[in-house]
């Protein structure tokens, strides 16, 4: 559940100083049209929720990095978030024979099944040589 | 300056409870080899960083999407971290005639000048127009 706190916004979170971030009534007149959470908040949520998932690859959840991350839809106060993750690949690194990379695909949905974040990462895991 | 804090990072930052960004002793032993932020984190710093930067587009820093975000060095406890932003490309948008896209990779560097996170962000700004 996304909670909409100015307090620890303010004080937890500067990343997110902007006022479609913070402000009711500014936020209004911005291009979100009202308040929204920050992308960098979502994947923040999102991440949580995946250590808490069965996604449990060897080594811990490492992120090599991410091809591509969407915001399709902003993120409000009160939206309760929940994840969808696909395995679209597992492969062993080319540079690296005790390296594995997974890549997968998290989508992050509201209550009403709308994905408002969508990002394909690639995860470094420990694996056996041949 | 990136700070070492179980306590804080335990209660605030749940998001990060795997081994390798909380417990300096267990954190040796993954592929980390010792204590390293999460890529997240420092995607929070750098937005901070931002929204403190010179970079001041018309509407605040929207982001609509990133093409690719890498972490090429870990992030260790003390670090001191800054962020470069080069504008790529500025095009208005095709389908919305009152929006305008800017792409622009930020690039966050430790006090080595190591880069740390690279990555390519598509920016919303309000325009007139033409």
């Amino acid at each position: 559940m996304v909670r909409y706190s100015t307090v620890a916004s303010r004080h937890h979170c500067t990343a997110w100083q902007q006022p479609f971030h913070l402000d009711e009534d500014a936020a209004r007149n911005t291009l979100f049209r009202g308040l929204a959470a920050s992308g960098w908040h979502t994947t923040a949520l999102t991440m949580r929720l995946l250590v808490e998932s069965e996604l449990k690859p060897a080594g811990g959840i490492v992120g090599a990095g991410v091809d591509e991350l969407r915001w399709p839809k902003p993120v409000r106060p009160g939206d309760e978030l929940r994840v969808e993750s696909e395995i679209l690949e597992v492969r062993p690194s080319k540079s690296r024979p005790d390296q594995g990379l997974i890549k997968v695909r998290t989508t992050t949905l509201n209550q009403n099944g709308e994905a408002v974040q969508v990002f394909i990462g690639n995860l470094l895991v420990p694996c056996r040589p041949e």
